[in-house]
């Protein structure tokens, strides 16, 4: 891969949307007049769950992938991760018929590592810690070439996410703010590097789960401060975020807002009874900070990015 | 109203879908890779389960109220249900601005009161008897003068219900297959009226619980024979068929395919994980009839109408 060393501009999160088209789908954004009349706000859904591998996940890997030379490609790609983007990864890999190497943590449910068997991938199972992790990613690395997609702290992932933005302001337009949930900050930092180019006048505000709040205390603090530990129903924004995120989202997002467990099971769980549409606890987020009124954009326009739809249906936080 | 006693025809069921085109949504259809993948054939699903209150039931109940007199809509409308009719019925009621009588069971579901209560719908509660049922929506309806609307046995509902075959013949031409549920035959009867007229070489087949086969016996046996005490997880399809859908489903429909209890409630989990869409048992039993087997379309282009989405979220039936 061309190294991409430097920020993405519009430009090139453009180039990740004429990249990523064929392959990925250009989700439809829905309305509920139910959350619009209890919020008194205006609410316009990107359904990136109803994306490829089921969240947005996959526009990243995608945009990376096939920014790759056939020689780099033919190496394959890895990463670790337990989650979403290691779904995506082994799907773009497949599709671009090159090898993903996913390395997971021996505690990995058995259902996220069949989700990535079904998509090709080939695992390696290490400890659950970090720092194996990273060993074994090396080890994986040197023994094959293979080219590391990391999940948020890349640029080319980071152009990618950008790329849901870029459509939701095309399908909804006059948008007074756009929220994400925020975990490493990939999809919020490129949400906000396309809103702050096309729409400057759209604040870009993230939801953040109260149990994993590095972000919204890295904000207040002025410098990355990591999670220790962090515990939430939000499985997918269990991480802290990187170098590359935070400065962007330093530079263009107008406010983080936290949400506690309660309100996030709970504005899941009414999202899908009055959409039936299902969303992952992290796209609940977002909703969940205007549900317990930690946030009040009422007469507003808000678009918000659904991140993701991949839900363990044996083991739904509602149930007892 | 007016009575119609005159079976629909399709300039019926098109005046039909003109009355309810300012209330319905035109639901979208989806399709799903891995279900062309693993059965063969090409796969439309038309999505009544993003329908208003849930189900295709709207149509049906929308196309009755709003052709009353406004002297007759005045008094109100009544029914017995439990269901998705009940929802359908209270929310056309407020719709258009009169009472809604429902008569309902006193086991029905608290979750199933409440979503008819949130609709504004006046809920007067009988005995858990087919008797007490009728005896009572009697005694409503003369204290009342409300009109009935059955869910099913009135001509009205079921051009209303054709309506949705309307709409899937234009957003998916060229089928050779459309297939819906079947209980009490309403989506049934107006699906094959619509498509006779409009597509004759397309074949009607509709899928059945083996546990509530009523519609599969009585077309074997060339009579109405009602299923007694039938027991199904598909809950909107323990009905049998009516009076006035038997003779329509006898002259249109190609074929009742059943399904078992298992392969329904897989083929619901399957679909819920793979398009992130939440659709009831119900709809899930015309996929079902394929995944086990009992019917084989390979190299057909299908249309499948996803009857509803009303899913009580703590009793689901995957859930041990």
């Amino acid at each position: 891969m061309q190294a991409m060393n430097k920020l993405p501009t519009i430009e090139d999160i453009r180039a990740a949307a004429s990249r990523i088209a064929p392959y990925a789908h250009r989700t439809p954004v829905i309305t509920c007049r139910s959350f619009d009349e209890q919020l008194g706000a205006k609410f316009f859904f990107k359904c990136e769950n109803l994306q490829k591998a089921g969240a947005f996940k996959f526009r990243g890997a995608c945009n990376a992938v096939f920014s790759l030379s056939d020689t780099e490609a033919a190496k394959g790609v890895v990463c670790h991760s337990s989650g979403n983007h290691a779904q995506a990864l082994a799907l773009v890999a497949k599709l671009r018929g090159v090898p993903a190497y996913i390395v997971m943590p021996s505690n990995a449910p058995a259902v996220k590592k069949a989700a990535v068997e079904s998509y090709g991938g080939r695992i390696t199972v290490c400890e659950p810690t970090l720092a194996a992790r990273e060993i074994m990613q090396a080890k994986v690395t040197a023994e094959t070439g293979a080219t590391e997609v990391h999940p948020y702290n890349n640029y080319r992932v980071i152009a990618g996410a950008g790329t849901a933005a870029l459509e939701l302001l095309e399908q909804a337009p006059d948008l007074d703010v756009i929220m994400t949930p925020v975990g490493g900050g990939g999809l919020l930092s490129g949400t906000a590097l396309t809103v702050s180019a096309l729409s400057p006048r759209t604040a870009v505000i993230a939801g953040e789960p109260e149990m994993a709040d590095d972000a919204y205390r890295s904000l207040a603090a002025g410098r990355l401060i990591p999670s220790e530990h962090p515990k939430t129903i939000a499985d997918g924004l269990l991480t802290s975020l990187g170098t590359l995120t935070f400065p962007i989202i330093q530079k263009h997002v107008k406010q983080i807002v936290t949400a506690s467990e309660n309100a996030i099971i709970a504005v899941m769980k009414i999202f899908w009874e009055r959409t039936k549409i299902i969303i992952e606890p992290s796209s609940a987020v977002p909703l969940a900070t205007l549900w317990e009124k930690k946030l009040d954009l009422s007469g507003k326009r808000v678009g918000i990015i659904l991140s993701g739809g991949n839900v363990d249906l044996d083991r739904l936080p509602w149930q007892k």
